[in-house]
C-alpha cells in the first residue's frame, strides 16, 4: 500500500539532497519559462490554443517547479539562508498566482460547460434534468462569454508581467538556485521535517468540519462556518452573512488542507520518497478547489443585469450542482484519508 | 430483527382473516368520512385549518383504510366476487386520488418552504448557500401562492365529490362491506398471496436501474430512463426526450415499488404479520415520491412569466436541491432494502 522503500532512505546528507532536488527544479523552471514568454511575444494580444498548445505545456512546467520550489523553501525553511529563502518564497507566490489565473480559467471553463452540456443533454438513453430547457443555451453563452472575457483578462496580465523586471529579477533567482544553493552551516535532518509536514496534514485534516454521511440534507442546506485561521472570534451571533462568505468560509479548511497535502508530498520529493494515496488525495482537494471555484463563477454570471429568468434557473441548478461536487470532493476525502493515514504513514513516521 | 412469530401465525381460516380485517377497516372508513364531510360542510369554501385539524386527521384515517381495503382487494382478489372486487378497488382508486390532493399539497409547501427557509439561512453559525440572497424571499412567496392555490383547487374538488352520488354509492359499500365480506366459496391461501405480494416486490425492485455510488456525478446529470412497464419500446433513439418527461421516467420504475411496498404490508397485515424494515422503507419511498413532486412543482412555478431573474435563480437551487434529496432516498432504500431482506424474508417466506 505504501510506496516507501524502509532501507534506501535519505542516507544523503540533508544539504546534498535538497541542493540536488532545487537545482534540478530550478533547471525545469528555466527550461519552460522560455517557452510561456516565446509564445507569450509571438503571439502578443491572441488567446494561445487552448490547453494543448506548447505555451500550456510550458505553464504546467513551470507551476509545477515554482510549488515544489516554494514548497521546500518553506518545509525546509532551517536550511536556506533566512532572508533569500523569504524573498523568494514571495517571489514564486506572486508567479504561482499570475500563472494559475489562465489555466484555472481553462478548467473551469472546460467543467462549467461540461456540467451544462450534461444537464441539458437531450439523448433519450441518458437526458439530463434540465434537457431541453430553453434556459440552456443561454446560460452557456453567457458562461462561455465570461469565462473568456476572464481568460483574456489574465493572459494580458501575464503578458504585461512576463516582460517585467519583476519576472526578470525571478529568473535570475533561479538561474543562481541552479548553479548554487544558498545553504546555512547546520542542516535541519531532512526526514524530521518531512514528518513535521505530515504532521501538520494531520493537524489540518482533524480540523476540519466532522465528515458528513452521505446526502446527509447539510450539503446545499447549512454550511459550516469555521473562522478562519489566525481569527479567533467567529461573527458574532448578531451578524448576518451573505452567501458568498458563507460558501468562502466553509470551503477555506478544505483550502488550507490542500496546501498542506501538497507541502506534504514536496517535502517526501525532497527525501527521494512518496506516500502512496497522497497524490491521489491532492487530486480530490483540486477538483473540490475547481468546483469551489466553478460555482462562484456562475453565482457571479447569475448576478449580470437584464438575462432572462430561464437563464437564471438553468445558472441555479448549475451553482447546486457543482456545491454538489463540492460535497462529492469531500465524501471521496473523507474516505481515502484513513486508508492513506493507516498504510504507510505511520511506518514511515515512525522508521 | 424480524416481528414475525413463527408459530401463531394465520392459523385462522382465510375468509375469516380477510372478514375480520375488511370490516374493521370499513368500519375505520365509516367512522372518518363524516370528519371529512362534516369539516366540509360548516366550513364550505375556505380551507380547514391546516394539517392538525380534525378534518385533516380525518382524511388520514380515511386514507389508511382505504389504501388497506384497497390492497386487500388486491392481493387476495380471488377470495372475492370478481365483479364487485373490481368495482370497489375503482372507486376506492378514485376516492385515493382525490383525498391525497390536499395533503400533499400540504406537505409540499411544507417540504418546499422549509427548504428555502434553510438554503437562505443567515444564522452566521449555520448559514445556507443562499444565505441573503434577495431571490429567496420572492421564490418563497410565489411558492407560497402556488401552493396555496393548488390546495385551495383540492380543496374544492374535494368538497364537490364529498356531495356527489359517487361518493354516497361508495360510502354504501362501505356499509355493506362493514356487514359481511362478499366473499366466493373457494378461498385463496393467504400466506401464499402475502409471499407472491413479496415476490412482485422483489421483482420490482430488481427492475430498478443499477444502485449508483453516493455523489456518483449521476443524480442530477443522467437520469435513467427506463421505459414504463408494459411498453416494450423506449423512445426511438433519435427522438429527444424534454426534463419534465426525462425525470418522470427516471422516477417511475421507484414510483412502482412504492405500490409493491404498499402492498406487500397490507397483504401481510391481513395475515397479521409485520416485516420489521417494511415502513421505513414504505417511508423512505414516500419521501422520495414527495421530494420528486416537490421539484415538479418548483420547476412548474419557474415557468411563471415575469418573474425576475433573482427569484429563477433560487428556484433552480431549490429544484436541484429536490432532486438530491430523490437521489438521497434512493440511496437510504439501497441501503435498507439488503438488510429488510435478508432478515425476515427469508425465512417468513419458506416457512
Amino acid at each position: 500500500m505504501t510506496d516507501l522503500p524502509t532501507t534506501a532512505r535519505t542516507d544523503q546528507p540533508a544539504g546534498e539532497a535538497l541542493t540536488g532536488y532545487l537545482t534540478a527544479q530550478a533547471g525545469v523552471f528555466l527550461r519552460a519559462l522560455p517557452l510561456v514568454v516565446g509564445e507569450a511575444g509571438a503571439r502578443a494580444g491572441t488567446l494561445p490554443g487552448g490547453p494543448g498548445g506548447q505555451a500550456a505545456a510550458g505553464t504546467a512546467e513551470l507551476l509545477r517547479a515554482v510549488r515544489r520550489i516554494g514548497g521546500a523553501l518553506h518545509t525546509y525553511a532551517a536550511g536556506f539562508e533566512p532572508e533569500w529563502a523569504e524573498r523568494t518564497r514571495a517571489e514564486l507566490r506572486w508567479l504561482l498566482e499570475l500563472l494559475a489565473q489562465e489555466p484555472g480559467c481553462l478548467r473551469r471553463s472546460a467543467r462549467l460547460l461540461a456540467a451544462l452540456d450534461s444537464l441539458s443533454e437531450t439523448d433519450p438513453r441518458r437526458p439530463g434534468m434540465l434537457a431541453g430547457h430553453q434556459g440552456a443555451p443561454k446560460a452557456r453563452a453567457l458562461l462561455e462569454r465570461q469565462l473568456t472575457l476572464a481568460r483574456t483578462r489574465a493572459h494580458s496580465t501575464l503578458l504585461q508581467e512576463l516582460r517585467s523586471a519583476r519576472l526578470h529579477a525571478l529568473a535570475d533567482r533561479m538561474t543562481l538556485l541552479a548553479g548554487e544553493v544558498p545553504l546555512v552551516e547546520s542542516q535541519p535532518e531532512l526526514a524530521g521535517q518531512a514528518v513535521a509536514a505530515l504532521e501538520l496534514l494531520s493537524a489540518g485534516v482533524a480540523a476540519l468540519p466532522p465528515a458528513r454521511a452521505p446526502y446527509g440534507g447539510e450539503g446545499l442546506h447549512r454550511l459550516s462556518v469555521v473562522p478562519p485561521q489566525g481569527q479567533s472570534q467567529a461573527p458574532g451571533p448578531t451578524a448576518e452573512v451573505d452567501a458568498d462568505a458563507a460558501l468562502a468560509a466553509d470551503d477555506a479548511p478544505w483550502g488550507r488542507v490542500r496546501i498542506l497535502v501538497k507541502r506534504a508530498r514536496y517535502a517526501l520529493e525532497v527525501c527521494g520518497e512518496r506516500l502512496a494515496g497522497l497524490d491521489e488525495v491532492d487530486e480530490v482537494l483540486d477538483r473540490h478547489q475547481d468546483a469551489a471555484d466553478a460555482a462562484v463563477t456562475v453565482a457571479t454570471a447569475a448576478r449580470t443585469p437584464r438575462i432572462t429568468p430561464a437563464t437564471a434557473y438553468v445558472l441555479g441548478v448549475v451553482h447546486a450542482d457543482q456545491r454538489l461536487e463540492v460535497e462529492a470532493a469531500r465524501y471521496a476525502f473523507g474516505r481515502r484519508w484513513p486508508n492513506l493515514q493507516q498504510h504507510g504513514w505511520h511506518e514511515w513516521a515512525s522508521s
